[in-house]
């Protein structure tokens, strides 16, 4: 295979995808579903995939996929998604598309004729409807019909996503024939930037990933009492601000204590009154405790919960921890992350087994097929952001990567 | 003296001036500068005090004095402001003017005939102009002219203080002999409610006033580095709430340490980009360090700032300390404190030194006469508050030992 060339292509192909035609702001990438530069991108995927004489189909509500075998005939699954963030770069998830068709126009080229399918998910960063995965979430079926009647509105304009799929041509009351996408699979791989910076800082080109962390988003509410801050004395105060503090602290212990690439964050802190000379009535903070192991993240949840309620209780006050959300961990498919590995070793380049801290569409595929992810290096680990950057080069080695692992497994 | 008929008037005044006269809110008490609901308070103040054959009289910018001595001749003073926060509550200011009224009407019944002048102070609470203890800053002449034509804007239309005054029939330009009001003060005391829980909590119904707390006011910015909450791993973080936690709980250490009333709150707590699922690359927080000795709590401010500069450095991180005001203690004269104490003692109800650690008018009388302050007990310490709550009876039992000190001290 002539990696040069993939990675000119490659290249290319990005450079493209990040013209005026393709990105609603000209500061950062941002295209979403239902928009004219959004579908000005799945054409151009459909002009060069039918150019490699793939069949090119959407499904009721616009995810774009394309086979070189009849439905109904068993293919591999490839691709990633096309939207991006608001202030989005250039990489996310479109380079994994671009990958995908680099490995299509290598089996064409080495004439492989491997039985391919080729898949762009639609809506995976939100961008449109404030919905994550939600173009994988429609096809496995994860979601309700009142929640795309009615419940996801566009961020845009308050809208339904019923109302704007019908809108631009779609027929979203068939939304459960989206499910076939993933009939014939007889696996899936997923290319995508690393969005982190371990590749970066272990010098690996390649991360093959052999989990898709699962997370427990919670928030924990401290309630003490709102005081003047000048007039009350240190013995007298319940501040909230205390166990919010011990907490977060507590937290990064567990979380490095319970290994196993478990992680956790306080990213929303919110002080209520939140005036300087006030001591705080009420503290609330969120919890972000992932890993891929379910036991090891849960366990740091289950602990911290009961840290911070025992924190506050030590002062005299109220902890409540509620949760948002939780899903757990996605393992990926042993005998295709071999594969990969196989392929990865005979590039001789450096790379290594890691897990995906990140969610991805790949999780909603593998309710149906066995899946794994390659991930490539992103520059300083910034990602949903302009200033986003990854190498063709990298993702030229991984379609080398996916390619011949696919010729060992289809 | 007839405490009970003090206890009477106290309280039917402030039920007077919580009617719809008086406030701009029925939810609240909300009276500042230049509306006509101040300008009616000040108007009843003046009919009280004329019916006990004061001189009542406005300086330029609408401070309102009112002595039983021509002017030149040696006066005590006694007072407090009238105006209220936005969503404040009855007592907080208003009490003491009723108060130093109360004692004005003690010295006619009794026939006295102390030399005395009531001041109430306008805008203590900065619901006009957003500025606390602005008049008694005019009266001690702690402002710039520019300050008044320029930059002190009101909350509601945006104007300045100087248009304000103007339009209410004032003559801001001559806001320098605002001066005069304190010129023939031998001594002054200030009654208002703690706004904090000692006297409450330790079953007294006076405290007198030792020294008002000096204070730093502050903001520590720790700069991390924004992550995928998911993807990073916890070695590999720049996390700024970590240095930020540490430092919460440190200052509490610290504060507690120092003793002699000193305190230490973080009020506002800032993250960047405060969402659930990314490392913060930010977090601002702000510091107020109090106390009544200038060493104890500037030592405070030093350490944490240290601590807080140390804790980010040895994770890699910044830390930027930045001071945004500090202003020393007010001690206050030991002979007014100790005849009031006297004069405490003699009614042999329960009573205490204390400082204050909020800031009051009498911070800037200080500037001019020996001054000193009476607190009584409000209910669980709320204030700035529709639920404040504070006795009429405390405040009768004030008025009766500010006079007899008086007559000690004029």
């Amino acid at each position: 295979m002539d990696r040069a060339r993939s990675t000119e292509r490659i290249a290319q192909d990005i450079e493209t995808l990040s013209g005026p035609d393709y990105t609603l702001s000209d500061e950062a990438i941002r295209r979403y579903a239902y928009t004219p530069e959004y579908r000005n991108t799945l054409d151009w995927f459909t002009r060069e995939l039918e150019a490699l004489d793939f069949t090119v189909e959407q499904d009721p509500v616009g995810t774009l996929y394309a086979r070189n075998r009849p439905q109904g005939e068993p293919v591999f699954g490839i691709g990633s998604h096309c939207d991006s963030n608001r202030n989005g770069g250039r990489y996310d998830g479109t380079m994994g598309v671009v990958t995908a068709l680099e490995v299509c126009r290598l089996n064409a080229e080495l004439g492989l004729d491997l039985p391919l399918q080729l898949i762009s998910f639609l809506e995976e960063e939100g961008s449109g409807f404030g919905q994550m995965l939600l173009g994988s979430r429609i096809v496995a079926q994860r979601i309700a019909e009142e929640d795309l009647r009615e419940r996801f509105l566009a961020i845009d304009d308050g809208r339904s996503f019923w109302a704007h799929a019908a809108e631009a041509g779609y027929e979203p009351e068939r939304w459960r024939e989206c499910a076939h996408v993933l009939d014939d699979l007889t696996g899936w791989i997923e290319m995508h930037i690393e969005q982190a910076r371990v590749l970066q800082d272990t010098g690996n080109r390649i991360g093959l990933v052999t989990a898709i962390a699962g997370y427990v988003h919670a928030d924990v509410t401290a309630t003490g009492r709102g005081d003047h801050a000048g007039a009350t004395p240190m013995d007298l105060r319940l501040d909230p601000t205390l166990p919010l503090a011990e907490t977060i602290v507590e937290l990064e212990r567990l979380a490095s204590a319970a290994g196993q690439g478990t992680v956790g964050t306080v990213g929303e802190i919110e002080v209520d009154p939140g005036i300087i000379n006030a001591v705080a009535a009420r503290a609330r903070f969120s919890l972000d405790i992932r890993g891929p192991v379910d036991d090891a993240y849960r366990g740091v949840a289950r602990d911290i919960a009961a840290f911070a309620q025992e924190a506050a209780r030590r002062r005299g006050m109220r902890a409540e921890y509620r949760e948002r959300q939780t899903l757990p961990a996605t393992p990926m498919d042993e005998r295709i992350v071999a594969a990969l590995e196989e392929a990865a070793k005979a590039t001789g380049e450096p790379f290594m087994r890691m897990h995906s801290g990140a969610a991805h569409d790949t999780m909603c595929v593998a309710d149906r097929a066995a899946t794994a992810m390659v991930f490539v290096p992103c520059k300083d680990g910034i990602s949903h952001h302009p200033d986003e950057d990854a190498d063709p080069a990298d993702a030229a080695l991984a379609a080398e990567i996916i390619l011949n692992a696919v010729r060992t497994l289809a």
